[in-house]
């Protein structure tokens, strides 16, 4: 016992040798000897003592826990190992990126260019839109009729293009999906549209303006409803210059004034820019060179439901299709988003939020997009609730809605409705109720996490697998 | 610039609706919210504002800098590639792991033991240096004639076992290399041990004690000279039985009075048995089923001098060698060393310090393995100094010696001698002088990581290499 007595008087007796002793790497040795001091066979001490009574640090009993080295350690670890995959990739394929092919991806028939017909007359339902408000506006058409229309209209704008799809055979997956993509974009601006323009309606009626003076936007300045910043306000909004702003405009949320950005920042502008170009290159480039492969790889096994090795191949295609995923965000979000933002001096540039440290599902929705996000909140889960539907209703129509959307956009280019885009988001519910219930901080974020890798490559798997299995298994 | 100006008041107005307005996940949200209030488009709110000024949290102009869930990032993506590799290797290889095998990497001939008779031999060495000290502490024996018996001793410690492993035919590889770690350890444990007594010699002869006298153990416990815990004072601690203990102490440096844990702690000690049997197991079982497959793919690249394949083998190397030698550490230096320890009631468990937060390359050679750092720096750096030697000089023998160390326990074995391990050890200097001169903090600690991955299974695979081409390729 007298032990556990000397070993803290030898510890005073070494430090300010310690500290002195000068070691090979003296800047981090100093520090190293300060905590824990060397042993010191300098004949000096009483005979020649050289060990200490102390626990070891992994021990539980020495209460340390400084392991900052492990993050690095994992970082390096991810990098060399995913540098290996991608050198094996090399080696195996040679390679396979050809930007030519992409152009093939968009055009089957070069001669017949259905995806960009139906953009061009996807400006016909905004001019409906536009006119029916511009009617509602002078009063000339009833509430009630012009609902009537919208609904048509907005209608339309989903069916039109699903049934050209489908008819069309000129038209390639790739070419439908951007095409779909398009005008449910529409959809959504010129539903937000409609709302807004609604509720201006309402308002100036609760106020007791006249429909039809309602016309003379000179009037209107005059009068106190604009805000103090002088931007437009009710009727005079219904211009096609406000109209084609907003349909550019990197939002799905209309608002009368956007706020704007005083000026253009070239150089902010051209490195987004440039990300923008890279970036797409770079996307191209991986699906090319590292999805395409592993998934037609991933084919054999589906058919003979060798199920050790679709786990084997869904964890494989898992890191180069969340790799992509990760780049894609940042292509679109960040990149593509804020360069039309710059060039319309649109001041609002939050595009996404802090998701990457969504600790619940729902978090992770509500942040990853913000433009759609932003208008399931205004134009569909806040209606809702004020209608007074429960809030778990509410959120669990929102989820419908987007899984539907998710659907939309996948079965109809594809030609085939499998519903697993719709089951994977709606799987989200349970998942969100599970995480929030039983994981919470890290273990909530890893979870998280853990259902983007995985979860992607799933739903990517199923439709690929049944895509080929109609269209090439059929023909052999 | 309006804009500008109204954004903040926006913002103030919103705060207190944004923490109030109950979100589909409440606990999350609130905070959210607090800190960027959710875009309201409550017809309360001037013209429906729904935007704000704003920048994306990834553009420097936000000041943004909350990433913590990207660790998480890692260790999930981590754990999930690492899977799937452990999954591949057993769809691909089947299960290789047998305990047999182990006992035929000891054993060629089970009639013939020579690993074990060299252990059991070695006994005289220690005796030796037992004898020829009592007879220098008697005085029976001058100092100089004291100093040639025992470099003669220690020379045959290392010689002879060398000659034998390279002489006998019936001695496997890991049977070498185990018996000539135990006569390495021995030599060190006995270089420090004629060290210590030799001081002892020389502060006795300081204080001027008559040599003969010394031998009456009882006299010297009479005299001042002992420490106040009581322990042996020098000519009394040249018995077998504080002979022995010192052989069997998990340390290289000998002292005349180790520090004693005051009793053995039974659930420590099943604690550390447990690891210490479970990794054992562990371990081989990684080596045959993870680093043997991986080794024997290697060796057509390697012969074909196909560098892109030699540099993927070796990253997929680098994975179980750098996880194989993780464990090993663990087992060894914590498990194994612990449990001797606690077994002799050794009080000084510091086996190891923070290697892995270091940030220099000389840190982590001093902090990886005490034992030896210790009795490289009491019994060959520090009387170095002491004759006056520069720092950097000193410290490069060090290395040189452990270099050498190194490749005795590799090449002799193996029974061929090409220099790979020795530079291994010597390529440590230009790195440490490189990674002390440009590198700091994590960058440093990343740099020693990556020098720990990468530089082992070089130096495995140059020598796996080197010795399927002698032993196997010259058969065929």
């Amino acid at each position: 016992m007298a032990e556990r007595g000397g070993a803290p008087r030898r510890r005073r007796q070494e430090e300010p040798r310690g500290g002195g002793r000068g070691e090979p790497s003296q800047s981090r040795r100093g520090a190293g000897d300060a905590a824990q001091p060397e042993p010191d066979g300098a004949p000096a001490t009483p005979d020649f003592r050289c060990h200490r009574l102390q626990d070891s640090l992994l021990s539980s009993a020495s209460g340390y826990s400084n392991y900052r080295g492990i993050l690095n350690w994992c970082v390096v670890m991810l990098v060399l190992s995913n540098a290996r995959l991608f050198l094996e990739n090399l080696i195996k394929y040679g390679i396979l990126v050809d930007p030519i092919q992409v152009i093939s991806l968009f055009l089957k028939d070069p001669y017949s260019w259905p995806s960009l017909c139906l953009v061009i007359v996807a400006n016909v339902f905004a001019l409906a839109a536009l006119h029916t408000e511009k009617r509602l506006a002078t009063g000339s058409l009833s509430e009630r009729s012009g609902t009537v229309l919208h609904t048509i209209n907005l209608l339309t704008i989903l069916c039109f293009p699903a049934l050209v799809v489908l008819a069309v055979n000129s038209i390639t997956p790739v070419g439908a999906v951007f095409t779909l993509a398009v005008h449910t974009i529409l959809f959504l601006k010129l539903f937000s549209f409609k709302d807004v323009n609604k509720w201006c309606r309402e308002r100036r009626r609760a106020k007791g303006v006249p429909a039809h003076s309602g016309a003379a936007s000179g009037l209107q300045r005059a009068n106190g409803d604009v805000p103090p910043s002088g931007g437009v306000s009710y009727p005079a909004n219904l211009t096609y210059r406000d109209m084609y702003y907003f349909l550019f405009a990197p939002t799905l949320c209309y608002e009368l004034n956007f706020p704007r950005s005083p000026r253009i920042r070239k150089r902010f502008l051209l490195r987004r820019l440039f990300e923008m170009l890279f970036f797409l290159q770079l996307l191209v480039g991986l699906i090319q060179q590292w999805m395409v492969p592993t998934i037609q790889n991933s084919m054999k096994p589906f058919r003979d439901m060798d199920y050790s090795r679709i786990i084997e191949r869904l964890l494989k295609l898992a890191v180069p299709n969340h790799l992509i995923w990760l780049i894609f965000f940042y292509w679109f979000f960040h990149s593509s988003l804020n360069v039309i933002a710059e060039v319309m001096q649109f001041g609002d540039r939050e595009f996404y939020r802090d998701w990457w440290n969504s600790e619940t599902v729902t978090y992770f929705w509500q942040n990853w997009n913000i433009p759609v996000h932003k208008w399931c909140l205004r134009h569909f889960y806040k209606p809702m609730i004020k209608r007074g539907m429960g809030k778990w209703t509410a959120q669990t129509a929102v989820f419908l809605a987007s899984a539907f959307f998710h659907e939309y956009l996948v079965s109809v280019p594809l030609k085939m409705f499998r519903l697993w885009a719709f089951m994977g988001m709606m799987a989200q519910i349970p998942l969100a109720w599970f995480v929030s219930r039983f994981l919470r901080g890290n273990y909530g974020n890893a979870a998280v996490w853990m259902s983007l890798i995985i979860g992607q490559p799933i739903a990517v798997l199923m439709y690929v697998h049944d895509y080929y299995v109609l269209n090439y298994e059929g023909r052999q």
